[in-house]
């Protein structure tokens, strides 16, 4: 009998690829659960879902049976083996309870990276050259917003820090390299797959004082949440703008606010935010803010790809006994590989 | 006694590059006619502007004086000899006139590259991932805009098309190289400075059969009105967009709409209109469209960067008999050049 997998809960581009790529080796399971308690009974004999050797997850199903959380994960059978996320940021499934169940997780991390950099590029063209605002301008049928001139710069010759360089700020870098604007950035330890023109701060408030615009690239997790606070803020220069595409805990937003209010902060460009779909009203009040309904991979031929990868990473484990984008977690502290299928 | 140069009629970033460029070297007036006939008067025997050598002019000083047409060049005194343009685009002087009295035109090429091209960067991300619209969304508390996903596409691997690739269009060239996206353009002929990668197509047609973006870059003059008109646009690839920072007539704006309206064209980025600051209000139905109010130049450093160039003109002129942005038509078929003051 051919393994099952489960799509958790659809695939809205690549539903030739999924022929492709698991129609010979699998059994494919769409989920349709209407809530967390029938999605996890059905794993239960005689259920729709018993013997599911692997789970394809995207945020979209996380309206009807929540995330991924300590008690989903604890919910599976042991058949379970492996969950794909697709999503660069893994921060909605509990990787700690996976580890202890001996679930693998992967993501797609090099299929996130040109869409969401470019999102991010978009927010630098936006807050520094005021274009949203201009936009918003005309269709208020004014024109030019008044004084939007001393708020406009060109990217050309300035500073850009980048804050967590892996895939996504380094491909930003190659991006802004362009103009060219100068990369700096502060990562925990120096990457040696950066870019020769980004240069490393190790000391991240001397890396800040010289930035003009910083971009955060890191993930969520308990130690960034609310990383980019007072003290990272104050430490820019005035006048500086921020940009987040990663994650929006990872910035303290009341001292964000507190920023743009007394004028530290010129400007922001978020396409993040700590409860989405909510965003903090004050920020509509900054006509120089540019809001996205995180929107940083929202592209169809990324998803598509980003889709054929988390399959894949099925596919691989499947076939190879692992899949190629296991998360860090367990790289860095390995769990007992299990034998190939 | 020194020349008189009449800044008409302001400066907005650059009044220390005044004194720099011309102090030494000529008597610098400030316009401040409240119109046309009181600015013509001043010109006359005894009059503020008497013995006027050179004209700084930017486009601020038609709310006041209009346009610099035939009738106000053929108005002005034979003292005047070079009038220093404030902007790439020179549509609103008459050069004819220009040519016709013996006075000098330039305007300011290079200085407006990065910036134009910057907003036509921000045009193709903001059509491409339908950035502008998702910002429109969130500030009306909706979240993600229904259906979004199935218009946005990447930059990456696309054929951007460049009609007229000058400095502007050779900037942006440079700048989506970095994704990368293939440049295909057409010019009346191959341009020896174009990037090494960009595709030169003699045959327009040919060139929009395989173009995703088409971006315009052609100065406005008799022989442009309209020239992307029904039969370019038809000539696209269905699901093309159209980015416009060159100037609004250059695009016969029904056939725009039209296209729009039965989805040949999928999206449109205009920063410029043909009776700006009037927008035709037809196009606010299309939330797919970005519209900007003229924003090619808004940035502080690329405007100080225009002013001084303009005023580097007049310094020329006066120490050289000679500025170096002379506008084509003097270049193509040069007047006399008069002796070096």
């Amino acid at each position: 009998m051919a393994p099952r997998i489960l799509i958790c809960r659809q695939i809205v581009w690549a539903h030739d690829d999924v022929k492709r790529l698991l129609g010979d080796i699998a059994e494919v399971i769409y989920d349709d659960s209407p809530d967390r308690a029938s999605f996890l009974a059905a794993f239960g004999p005689g259920g729709k879902y018993e013997n599911t050797v692997g789970i394809y997850r995207e945020n979209e199903s996380a309206r009807r049976i929540g995330v991924f959380d300590k008690a989903l994960i604890d919910g599976l059978p042991s058949s379970v083996r492996w969950i794909a996320h697709n999503g660069a940021g893994y921060d909605p499934v509990d990787v700690h309870a996976c580890k202890a169940r001996g679930i693998y997780l992967s993501n797609t991390p090099g299929a996130v990276d040109d869409a969401t950099a470019t999102t991010a590029l978009y927010l630098l063209l936006s807050t520094m050259r005021q274009f949203a605002h201009g936009e918003r301008s005309v269709r208020e049928l004014k024109w030019k917003p008044a004084g939007v001139s001393a708020r406009t710069q060109d990217l050309t010759g300035k500073t850009l820090a980048i804050l967590g360089l892996g895939g996504i700020g380094g491909r930003l870098a190659e991006l802004v390299h362009a103009f060219p604007m100068r990369v700096i950035y502060h990562s925990r330890s120096r990457n040696p797959d950066a870019p020769a023109f980004c240069e490393y701060f190790a000391d991240v408030d001397a890396m800040l004082g010289q930035t003009d615009v910083l971009s955060v690239h890191v993930p969520l997790r308990a130690e960034t949440v609310g990383l980019v606070g007072e003290k990272m803020i104050r430490a820019l220069k005035p006048g500086a703008i921020i940009v987040n595409t990663a994650r929006g805990k990872v910035i303290d937003e009341a001292a964000l606010i507190r920023a743009l209010e007394d004028g530290h902060i010129a400007a922001a460009g978020l396409d993040v935010f700590p409860n989405e779909p909510e965003v903090n009203p004050r920020f509509f009040d900054f006509p120089q803010v540019t809001l996205l309904p995180h929107m940083g991979t929202e592209s169809r031929d990324t998803q598509r790809k980003m889709e054929v990868r988390a399959l894949t990473n099925l596919r691989d484990f499947l076939t190879t006994g692992m899949g190629k984008d296991l998360v860090l977690e367990f790289k860095s502290d390995p769990v007992k590989v299990r034998q190939k299928l």
